[in-house]
């Protein structure tokens, strides 16, 4: 099951932006590194019209100039098709050209994988979902498998993303469903786990004996860019919180999971999602803080306010910027709160988890630094990826006082492959084990359906503001403040 | 109290080779950091004749080359008195001399010290201290702080001990003795203290339900060297575990310190100490290995056997090695063993602690590496000093697989104070609390009082043998086997 087989991959969206920022280079580097010796099809399908050539052409300009060593043996093996999503006639003009290239050049009966990546808006997923399920472009015979790729979002609701699985169940089975997040395809990501559950000393400080606070932070320093008619319907709650920031909590949350299968991995995330307690909407203490951005100033530079944007309303209510306060109810987290808050134009681009631990009984001795600052684990998976602590040692010398020194548990490798690639290769070999359940999903909509009603139905709690290149709106601070934390470094 | 004074450092034993070897580039590095800006007396006392400028000639002979920065500065306040230990008319001589400096550069009642190294052979230690006491050496004006340096052996069993204690505190008070062990001056156990009780995250895992055992080893390569007279009435046992080795167990396993004081952390040695179960005698299960070193083959070289070893008798029964398993009888340490050991003439010269974690619940996953090793944490004193960690991450790339990493939470830094340029000078300061309290003494020779007696009057354990270059005994390795353990690597 898990060796690399013969491959066609038919890229659905091969003319969009993360087709051509992500996808292309991430499998020429895949290639390069794991397919060079098999046989393979690259095959793009969009509504634009362009020759293979084109297409290669596009393709070789996706790539770092740096690293397209041989890209004329990749490069043959990649096509393209023109077609209408809603057309079934463009699907078997796919088929058709899968099959004689599979028979060309896999030989017959040779194992080999079909794999379906759907780099488009989510709008067309289940047209393109149907017409690859009775087009026949999804193919039956036995030594061929087949795999779906499906990009975020999965639906805007839960009522959405359950009728959106109901299609996907009709033609796919679940083991050939591969739903894409690519923060899980992050060394960091995939390390944590080792980090927590193979090392005897991690797992015993992960509770609310040792703990004060988790805080999961996702902040980009861009602002909505050119997906404005995505994001203004959207907002960062189903564009973030939603499906990275719940899978980042679970990671870090998680028991012990009974063996490193994707199953038991995805059965625990499941379990600690479950057991997040609903957000009280009540106006006794801040629990959720919503906010957008205004004009500001990032790195030197001006920028507009999210309602100047192209492409939004100028009396927009969708919030750019929210965090949120969760607890979960199990005997390892009891009444240690996650803080998590995602968004958009803020002083930089940074995605982090940091955990910071209780305090010591005074030592007092240390007057020169009273009080001794936490210690706090961090784990970075944006822009760089890191796990690292800061910690106290001795200061050299005569003096026997302390200095905070940091401590780096992990660093990602420069060589390492990039999510893309991993996660691509990952679904073409059958490994699901970074890719999102059904479940997985259907339990984070549960826990954000009712804040988005809360926000859309009753406007609560109120849009506050914040200034472009800041660190968001000052009821952030606040909610922490109030619970007796405060926001670190990010 | 804890400031820089004026001082008048007399150094008994000043020809002898621990003057040479560790003292004397002590305090020329001392002074080069820490005095060059005050007046101070160096003053050498010994049974040999020589004059100030032989012995200053000695003193730069004594220097790595590389560091005689301005030495004439600092040989001009260095000087020499002949004399010998048993004659008090040479302890007035040696009064003048310094009561003359002290007139001539200290200005009248300016605060200094006067400070007393024993660098001498024990024998002399009660007669030098009655003399310096009887003499008027110690000098009794209020401006002028007495100190005294006496370096181990501190007696040959308790009787002993307790009988030189007395003497000394017939003439010094308890906070004007500096009982040196050079180990407590190394940067890395300072850092223990900081490492275990400042870092939230590491004391929760010191006890007994995530640590699996402890081992302390302090391995020497050389044999008995120039030491014969000494060893042979000594042994390993006197010489390395009553001093060294149990100053290092009670620093890993002690309680925390109420704060930082010298008097509270020496408070909590001594408890963990008096907490030390007696060595069971009995013969169901190995608690005691003794041994001695046969020839073998040292880095390539042939070395002679300890019995052939010159001043050593062809019969003798002295143990160069010994190895024991401790037991704490408290909450945090009840059932996990101490495992210690000492020896001379093994493969390699290295002082380290190793502390093995419990082993995790299977994770069955990692089948190609199966079983997983144990975390240990490993605080190395010698030759090189730093703390670190065997733990596990990911490999790179898209097998989900781990592999060993180790992981420095501390090194030592090249400009730091060596171990004994910290003690003087903290002698000089009066900061005591890297020395150790008689109340230490007394009960590291209650816990090995009745080994010695076992070793001497009953001959038992039987005395093993090792051969030169080796790592011990093989009754060592069936000891640890016997109780489900390995030594770990030293």
């Amino acid at each position: 099951m898990k060796s690399r087989k013969n491959f066609v991959l038919v890229i659905f969206g091969a003319s969009g932006s993360l087709a051509k920022h992500k996808i292309f280079p991430a499998i020429y580097k895949m290639i390069k590194r794991e397919y060079e010796a098999k046989q393979y099809m690259v095959l793009g399908f969009a509504r634009t019209h362009k020759t293979d050539e084109e297409f290669r052409e596009e393709f070789r300009e996706s790539l770092d100039l740096s690293e397209t060593d041989n890209i004329q043996g990749v490069l043959k093996n990649i096509f393209y098709c023109s077609g209408d999503y809603s057309n079934k006639q463009d699907y078997k003009k796919l088929k058709k050209i899968i099959d004689g290239y599979e028979k060309n050049h896999f030989g017959a009966n040779t194992k080999s994988v079909r794999c379906f990546y759907l780099a488009i808006p989510p709008v067309v997923f289940e047209q393109v979902v149907e017409n690859i399920g009775l087009s026949g472009l999804k193919e039956d015979r036995a030594h061929i498998e087949n795999r779906l790729i499906i990009e975020k979002p999965f639906g805007r609701d839960l009522v959405t993303a359950k009728a959106l699985e109901t299609v996907l169940m009709n033609y796919f089975k679940e083991s050939e469903v591969y739903r894409i997040d690519h923060y899980l395809g992050k060394e960091t990501v995939q390390n944590l786990l080792i980090f927590r559950f193979v090392n005897k000393f991690i797992e015993p400080l992960f509770n609310s004996r040792y703990i004060s606070n988790v805080q999961i932070t996702s902040a980009e320093s861009v602002g909505v860019e050119n997906r404005a008619g995505y994001f203004d319907h959207a907002g960062i709650v189903r564009d973030m919180i939603q499906p990275h920031v719940l899978q980042m909590l679970s990671l870090i949350a998680m028991e012990r999971p009974t063996s490193f299968s994707a199953k038991a991995i995805k059965d625990e995330k499941v379990k600690v999602l479950n057991l997040i307690r609903p957000v009280s909407m009540n106006n006794d203490t801040i629990n959720i803080v919503r906010a957008q951005y205004t004009s500001g100033v990032i790195r030197g530079h001006k920028v507009r306010s999210y309602r100047e944007e192209e492409g939004i309303g100028v009396n927009s209510q969708t919030e750019t910027y929210a965090a949120l306060k969760f607890y979960i109810d199990n005997d390892r987290w009891f009444g240690i709160p996650f803080f998590v808050r995602a968004g958009k134009r803020m002083s930089k681009k940074s995605t982090v988890i940091n955990i910071q631990f209780k305090d010591l009984p005074a030592l007092q001795t240390f007057s020169k630094c009273t009080p001794i600052p936490s210690n706090i684990l961090t784990i970075k998976i944006q822009p760089e990826e890191s796990i690292f602590i800061k910690m106290f040692t001795k200061k050299s010398g005569t003096d026997f006082d302390i200095k905070p020194s940091q401590l780096t548990f992990f660093q990602s490798c420069d060589d390492c492959l990039d999510a893309y690639s991993r996660l691509i290769n990952d679904a073409l070999i059958g490994d699901n084990t970074l890719f999102i359940r059904y479940d997985e999903i259907d339990i984070a909509w549960q826990i954000v359906d009712p804040i988005l009603l809360s926000f859309e139905k009753e406007k609560l709690p109120r849009l506050d503001y914040y200034a472009s290149g800041s660190d968001g709106p000052a009821r952030a601070d606040i909610m922490l403040r109030e619970a007796g934390y405060s926001w670190i470094d990010y």
